[in-house]
């Protein structure tokens, strides 16, 4: 594995006998491991990346077989990259707050060390000649790089292997299922994933593990497969917020936002958490999908913020996000028509392979394209802009937004990686959502998303720091 | 070569003592071969796709060993496409004006069938696993790929070993040096380039081609190796204005714009010539560096505009022309802070294959991004966008501006391609320019260049089809 010349790597087959695993879910007690808070202790000499990364090999080797969240690795480069990390916050001089930290990276995102098969018969054995944007960035910050994870075909179509860590019954949701399986059963600290319609923010919430889709364009999308340029977002998952905050920022610092988009800015680690004095509740089209179970964790997480001293605003008591709720009714028909026109490159190139060489989706999302002419792609365009204004209404008025990351927990499908009507409107926006892993049905993990305007991903981490830090006492 | 997953081609290497050739240019008599005009005779049976693809191999046989425009070539498969567009002709269903016209494109630019080696050996048997969006687009129209072209190290840096095909002494301008080289010697009517600075204008004017540098992101750029998001744009570089309007057109048809970005919009073949009332006659930076007989030769060409009934607007008889001028004074620092800033993505991560492995162009465009800043890379946009205001004053006014394609003829040089001063402007305004092979000096090539607004691709190759109709008979 450490010559990308050499023969191309199989992608790992599923184990056909899988074991089963049930893990009932305690947001206090997760599986995930936060990398950052080791800092002092790897400074004193008490803990050591190579000891932290170790740990999380130890998971890898007992949990992958169920879990299948990997296509490839190269342990011992880890092992190496630990070490030198090791040195660095023992010589007192870490690259950053992440030096060290263990990283998974979907395969959709170019590596030079490792193949990119973007979990397509197209693309096996293909070895890029170069890190994405926000690979060498994290590089740069000192991550460790563990492997590449299991995504959807292309980030759209047919699903990969991988299990949900909490129950194998159950999808780790898609397009980036390995990456959000690993951090959520503790085999990395930071994931790196994609979002074009909900490929970040519902795996995140399904598999017990925080998130940042971020504003659009604020972290390069450099060597990220491309799919749909206006949608496709860089996703990072992390063990915790603040894994995931110097994980985005770490990103920003050496790899700066897809030009001419500025960096994600902010400090290079958690911004304190703040209390916001109003927040928007939002049901979304979700609301139907969602089972009364994952309903009533919800309103319990709402009654407590309220309790916390927040207004909440809702489509009840404000027209302006009664206004909104109305607007996002109709997102699901120009999102898709987004989707479909733009991704017809890389799409069709793709499917000139041969028509059984991609999934059933690509086909489907070809013959909307079909369908198409640039007139209804540009209505599409202006609907979008419609909605941005519905979210401008609230510009100085409110502090952030919260729903769920899903319509409920995962669901028991492999095939399909579950509903994103909760993640899609955020991405339409092109505004920072943050997926924290807080609340529970059917002892299952349920994500519930803080989301704010474009540009304000620190205020909003922020904000959503306070939550995380109010919910957790009431969640069990 | 069938077999992309065979062994890596090697890069074409430089025959040694290439054999020097010098020959007068003649625009009324250029060795550019232009396809489109032949359609009826294709359609009737006098000709054929077939029989004009093996005029150009017989022209490659001949004169590639002086010329070495082509990295890479599969003259078989070309042949294959060319029969089987000569089938669609004789049967009167032509899939497009351009069916079987025979087309070369940039190394830089990703195709199934050939590799993409970017004058790099870190690329060197590179092969990409789809075609780019206009490869792909224009297969879909018919076109008959002949092979790949030398482009300068990622279009940004080392010279590739491509002479100009008028003297070999000369350079063929890059970074598009092997598509005008090959277009320019008649060894295909269609080249595909791209232009992040200069790339594509300077080139063509450089070998005797015609050549668009299209409104930015009228043209898909996907599969495009990146180099600067908001100035890499797809140039097309062609036999005649009619080879490059429709080659363009076909791209646009069957790929669109990059998204969000409209597609080139107008005719399948090329609009009729519309004449000017007035057209701006621009010096820009370029006047000072360009030498007498250059200078004589583009003074020709505006008295006889002037004669042909346009009233010419110049920095002396007009304020806002004058305005555009001392704008345009300044624009080489902010052009180079973009082009670093934004290029540093990918170059940092091909210098990480080792120091030696880019050229030293590469080296300085990352020692400026090394002494930037975001802030700076603001301004830069921030000038760009009061540089765009200063064209926009001109909006409904003029029907186009005229200046030179480059600072004289092609110069003796093979290391440095030549000055960008004249193709940078139009780059910065993302607008439409044409470059048309009309003027002589020293008897070599000389591009005029005739632009416009953003948007009116289509009304400016309109101008531009005037000029050249009036300029023919005065050029020599």
């Amino acid at each position: 594995m450490n010559d990308p010349h050499d023969t191309p790597l199989p992608v790992a087959p599923l184990a056909p006998q899988a074991p089963g695993r049930r893990i009932a879910y305690d947001p206090a007690h997760p599986l995930a491991r936060p990398f950052v808070p080791n800092g002092a202790a790897f400074r004193a000499g008490r803990n050591s990346p190579r000891a932290f990364l170790e740990e999380r090999l130890a998971t890898i080797e007992r949990d992958e077989p169920a879990i299948a969240a990997f296509v490839t690795h190269d342990l011992e480069a880890a092992r190496r990259a630990a070490d030198a990390s090791m040195a660095r916050w023992q010589g007192g001089q870490p690259l950053s707050p992440i030096d060290g930290m263990p990283l998974v990276v979907k395969d959709m995102i170019e590596t030079i060390d490792l193949p990119t098969q973007m979990n397509s018969p197209i693309f096996r054995g293909f070895q890029a000649r170069r890190d994405a944007a926000c690979v060498r960035a994290l590089r740069q910050a000192g991550a460790v790089i563990i492997g590449k994870t299991v995504t959807t075909e292309f980030a759209c179509s047919n699903s990969g292997p991988t299990r949900n860590p909490y129950d194998s019954s159950r999808t780790p949701g898609g397009s980036s299922s390995g990456s959000a399986a690993a951090v959520g059963a503790g085999m990395a600290s930071l994931g790196l994933g994609t979002q074009t319609h909900g490929s970040t923010i519902r795996p995140a919430g399904y598999c017990g593990a925080y998130a940042l889709k971020p504003t659009h364009g604020a972290l390069h999308v450099g060597g990220l497969a491309p799919l749909a340029p206006t949608l496709d977002h860089l996703g990072v998952i992390g063990a915790s917020l603040e894994d995931v905050w110097a994980g985005a920022r770490a990103i920003a610092r050496f790899a700066g936002g897809t030009p001419p988009q500025p960096a994600l800015a902010g400090p290079d680690e958690a911004p304190p958490a703040r209390a916001p004095r109003t927040l928007v509740r939002l049901d979304t089209l979700g609301w139907q999908e969602t089972p009364p179970s994952s309903q009533a964790a919800f309103e319990v997480a709402i009654e407590a913020l309220a309790r916390g001293g927040v207004r909440i605003l809702t489509a009840e008591n404000d027209p302006t996000t009664a206004a909104l709720e109305r607007a996002l009714r109709g997102i699901n028909e120009f999102a898709n028509d987004l989707l479909a026109w733009e991704a017809q490159w890389p799409l069709r190139a793709y499917r000139a392979h041969g028509a059984d060489m991609v999934g059933e989706r690509i086909h489907n999302l070809l013959a909307r394209a079909d369908g198409m002419d640039e007139a209804r792609y540009v209505r599409a365009l202006s609907d979008r802009t419609k909605l941005r204004a519905r979210l401008a209404d609230f510009a100085g008025r409110v502090d952030g937004f919260v729903m769920l990351c899903s319509s409920g927990p995962a669901i028991q499908d492999h095939a399909f990686t579950g509903s994103r009507s909760y993640a899609l409107p955020w991405t339409l926006f092109g505004a920072p959502a943050y997926a924290l892993p807080l609340l529970v049905a059917d002892e299952l993990p349920l994500g519930l998303q803080v989301a704010g305007f474009a540009g304000q991903d620190a205020e909003t981490c922020a904000i959503a720091a306070w939550v995380r830090d109010t919910l957790l006492p009431h969640v069990r």
